[in-house]
């Protein structure tokens, strides 16, 4: 199995309401902001990205309590958003508030 | 410090020729397509996803063997692309043949 894994600490730039797909899984949609200082080739470098990171089922619902604002820390793997866009999204499977 | 460490094994699609930035830092950008199934809301989930790379310095000398097709793993943090795009680029510090 290819290892795909990525723990990302942040802000809660904006959520999405909580939905359910067609399917009936419940989703929820949120964009993390992470500012960092991180090393790279012998220097320390200002480190700033925005991730659109998504969460389904059971920790859907888990984290219908976050609000913008929030300082969280999730875990999750990468995935190309859908078929059309190939823009990288996180997909959560644990998260805390941190 | 807020954490942000991702591990991401795939297949190198593209490799850019190594260059030299104006202030003389050698950089080597790539682009891998990594594929696998992760659980995910109590199902297994098939993902793609392909992701822009770049490494500095001498790692970037020593990725200079990597060619098109090769599988290997990364370690690294993401950060946006640059101030004008906010696409996530995944920043490599650590790199093995897998």
């Amino acid at each position: 199995m290819a290892k795909n894994q990525t723990v990302l600490e942040g802000n809660v730039a904006s959520r999405d309401t909580l939905r359910t797909t067609p399917g009936g899984v419940a989703t929820l949609h949120l964009t993390l902001i992470h500012q960092s200082t991180q090393r790279e080739a012998n220097a320390e470098v200002a480190v700033e990205v925005e991730m659109n990171a998504v969460a389904f089922g059971e920790l859907a619902v888990e984290m219908n309590g976050v609000k913008a604002g929030d300082s969280i820390s999730i875990k999750g793997f990468l995935s190309r958003k859908n078929r059309f866009s190939p823009m990288p999204i996180l997909h959560i499977t644990q998260f805390k508030f941190s």
